[in-house]
């Protein structure tokens, strides 16, 4: 199972009743933070997560509207009394202002604050373990910007344990059958893996893409990717400004997602200038079939 | 008249639908934002306040709950194309804090940015104009912390125009008329100023008080004010912890309104650990008749 939950997805600014870029990617059992928009703390709340269960939050770069809500997740963190680590991976700087603001505020974090300082422009590995892998997406903005690719690890397959228990198979074998292994029994009959188990999910990965202009060379780092959330805040009608400020079209995220082969597109980073978001839908289903749009506090959940 | 709006008035964190300080007082004609914790541009939007009109912003002190928000206020404002100067009166520290933070993002202002660094302990005038001044009020806290103190300026006596025009008066001493002087007739009668003015409002004052520990010295500059916010933290049960957290309990902010002789206190600041706010009051009262209990959006009018 892997479960997105849509924070904020607006451009520029929070609005009277919406939010700037944040996301909780639920994956490998652990609660990923992506980006982290002013407000973000209250949207957290809103969608009644526990704070204790983040432990990683990834910031694509250093733009208001996707990290001005940090400093204070991180204060809140230190007054509920945290104690477990936390890992923040994000570009270079990130460290300074946040210690800084805890410097003049006497404020230190009552658990032990890691930061991943990012500086590459080639896709890199900044976390893995026995779950899940994250690496850098390479981006182009007016500052330095990463989206990050989230890949849930081949899974056990499941044991069939009436299967195991009607061949007397003894408990300790289990492990093994779940990974795959046939069994012999002890009067020399093999007993092929099928027929103790099932196949597990197949694992699932999941791209943020954030902000940036098109670059289909992106597609190649992002084949066959299952989901794919794309910036998309201009329409084809704002081409211009897309060049101007380095952001893509419904277009461009389409052509991204068909290239890249993903199964659902979902959009987001939305201006202000739209009053009818569907507008986006529509331009991207013109190329690709299989689109979403992101709205605030809109939960995406995949068996 | 002025005119305050409470965008937000708890204690250390932002939740799910209330907010940290924050406040806009209307006087002289002018918007002046006190405080700026996260989530202050959402509050201004619900509260219809014209981002043009706030020309001075006054920082308390730089905790989170105080100044989070500041940044992407002012990030919002330039995305807003704003060409107007702004003020921004606060602690040692909060110009390197905010410049840090342009100069990752790439986001200049868009507008003349100033900043008053305060850092001195004694009260000191920090804004004046024709209609009104403000001085520091020096607080008690963990860390560098000023309230802030609003005085109007006397204004001029209402003309009565009609009556003034019965006398045949020239409108060239309309202005002075105003200012208080009798007028002598071409036929040498003296029209006392009295007969063609009425008397203008009293100018009022507002004094911003939060966070501290109780200081009663402070009633001393804070005398015959018309108006004080200060902050209760806590009851009178944990006053344990003012001393801790340099803190007040509601009943020494009803002292404090009493030995100063203001006319109405409202208290603010208020905990999480209470679920009953009136029991903020009910403390305030046994010493201070005329208590108010600040919420979020809440308007106070004074004509």
């Amino acid at each position: 199972m892997m479960k997105l939950q849509i924070l904020g997805c607006h451009a520029a600014t929070p609005r009277s009743n919406s939010f700037a870029t944040s996301q909780i990617l639920e994956i490998g059992g652990k609660m990923m933070l992506i980006d982290c928009a002013e407000g973000t703390q209250i949207q957290l709340r809103r969608q009644k997560v526990k704070f204790s269960r983040i432990k990683h939050i990834f910031i694509s770069h250093l733009h208001g509207d996707h990290f001005f809500g940090l400093i204070g997740l991180l204060n809140t963190f230190s007054l509920h009394g945290r104690k477990e680590e936390l890992h923040v991976f994000g570009p270079k700087g990130i460290k300074e202002i946040i210690l800084l603001q805890q410097k003049y505020g006497k404020a230190w974090t009552s658990y032990p604050l890691r930061f991943h300082e990012l500086d590459k422009k080639t896709p890199e590995l900044i976390f893995e373990d026995s779950t899940l892998s994250v690496e850098t997406i390479p981006l182009d903005h007016r500052v330095y910007t990463n989206g990050f690719l989230f890949r849930e690890k081949p899974k056990d397959r499941t044991l069939l344990v009436e299967k195991a228990e009607a061949y007397d198979i003894d408990i300790a074998y289990y492990k093994s059958i779940k990974k795959g292994k046939d069994i012999t029994l002890s009067n020399g009959k093999v007993i092929p893996n099928e027929e103790l188990t099932e196949p597990p999910e197949d694992p699932k990965s999941y791209a943020f893409c954030s902000d940036t202009r098109y670059q289909p060379e992106m597609a190649k780092q992002l084949k066959d990717v299952h989901f794919l959330y794309h910036e998309s805040t201009f329409l084809e009608k704002h081409s211009d400004l897309c060049e101007k400020t380095k952001h893509s079209t419904a277009k461009e995220a389409a052509v991204i997602a068909k290239k890249s082969n993903v199964k659902e597109l979902i959009l987001g980073h939305f201006s202000a200038r739209y009053k009818n978001r569907e507008k986006y839908r529509e331009e991207a289903e013109m190329i690709f079939a299989d689109v979403s749009l992101a709205s605030d506090r809109k939960v995406f959940e995949w068996k």
